[in-house]
């Protein structure tokens, strides 16, 4: 398993600290000021041994009989993610997707601001997408400069995707994530996630039409 | 790690034999018929002792010196994957994200076709997405009766994602893609894939700002 960042903090903890970051977010909507181990598990939907182990990475231990201070935690985790400050991010590909990620609240509410949708076709360029308008794929390194952006999407069909790639790479983009089902070649140093939602619906196949009592538990 | 389906599949390897399936289904376009196990882990993003490994699960070893029959070895994932037929799937929540999933390319191309999406918004009831006329949600076990659906796509806002949950459990959907960032309770014996792209773009911000020697090598 790859560790990374200043602690050491293993990959797959990683991978849960923002499903806490959502739960605790919750929790503290709610006015809740704890949540036990075995609370935040339930809601994370994985197991408590593995929240204290996961949470104990960064020196948080929680209070016999009390738990977790909800507040707290969640700056913890915050920073540890570097959400403690606004992300801009830039999408290549003004297709269907592309245009429903532009807008999906589910980026904004959670630290992750788009600031650009940029595209090569004329019929999309100036299109307004909410508050932004698509531009010409050129302006990418014009937008990448003046706001800073740090993270990349790719949106584009496969065969465009590693030139979207490499327009983002060289803008000075160090952070991709594909959603076009290709593998994509970038130097060391850069980082992409890919999220290949037909491998998704892939995996659920696989476990269809299965006798109940062979699939997994979890 | 769970273990499931018939050939005690490990799960990793279940995860990664659409990516076999995608690279393999590139190759045969390309007109290929033999793959070495070095050239199918170049496009997949793995190593070849891995590939060789989750290949060996089903019984396929290639031959020395020449490799894996692209043509044969695609059936086998195929039939693996349960994509030997067509798997009709139906969208909760017709919104910017349900709109681009219902008439995204990589679903259709790759085995999966929405066959309906419903919402409760009157506004959105009766649009037409392509070929698809957004439905009442009320409309939903019709809809999965007359087309034998298996698959259940949420992508609707988190406070109503448990409910189209129970909807889609109730109508017969015993397999769930979640694009809401929420953990689902449901019954045993369905499953669940959660997809929370905040959750990919908080991973890429944990490594971001990070000194280049301590990012993971992957």
């Amino acid at each position: 398993m790859p560790v990374s960042g200043r602690a050491s903090i293993p990959e797959a903890t990683v991978a849960r600290l923002p499903l806490y970051h959502r739960c605790l977010t919750d929790l503290q909507a709610e006015g809740r000021t704890t949540v036990s181990s075995e609370q935040l598990a339930d809601l994370a939907g994985v197991n408590a041994a593995k929240v204290r182990k996961d949470l104990s990475h960064f020196g948080s231990y929680g209070t016999r009989g009390v738990g977790y201070d909800v507040d707290h935690l969640l700056v913890e985790i915050a920073s540890e993610l570097n959400l403690d400050h606004d992300w801009p991010c830039v999408i290549v590909g003004a297709g269907n997707l592309g245009s429903a990620l532009a807008s999906f609240a589910g980026f904004t509410n959670r630290g992750f601001t788009v600031v650009g949708i940029l595209d090569v076709d004329p019929a999309r360029i100036g299109r307004e997408l909410g508050t932004l308008t698509v531009r010409h794929q050129d302006d990418l390194r014009d937008i990448v400069d003046a706001e800073h952006v740090a993270i990349g999407i790719i949106a584009v069909p496969p065969a465009a995707a590693q030139d979207a790639a490499g327009r983002l790479v060289e803008a000075g983009i160090t952070s991709i994530l594909n959603f076009a089902p290709t593998v994509l070649d970038v130097p060391d140093g850069v980082q992409v996630r890919d999220v290949d939602l037909a491998v998704e619906l892939q995996i659920l196949a696989f476990h269809e039409q299965r006798p109940a009592r062979e699939r997994p538990a979890g």
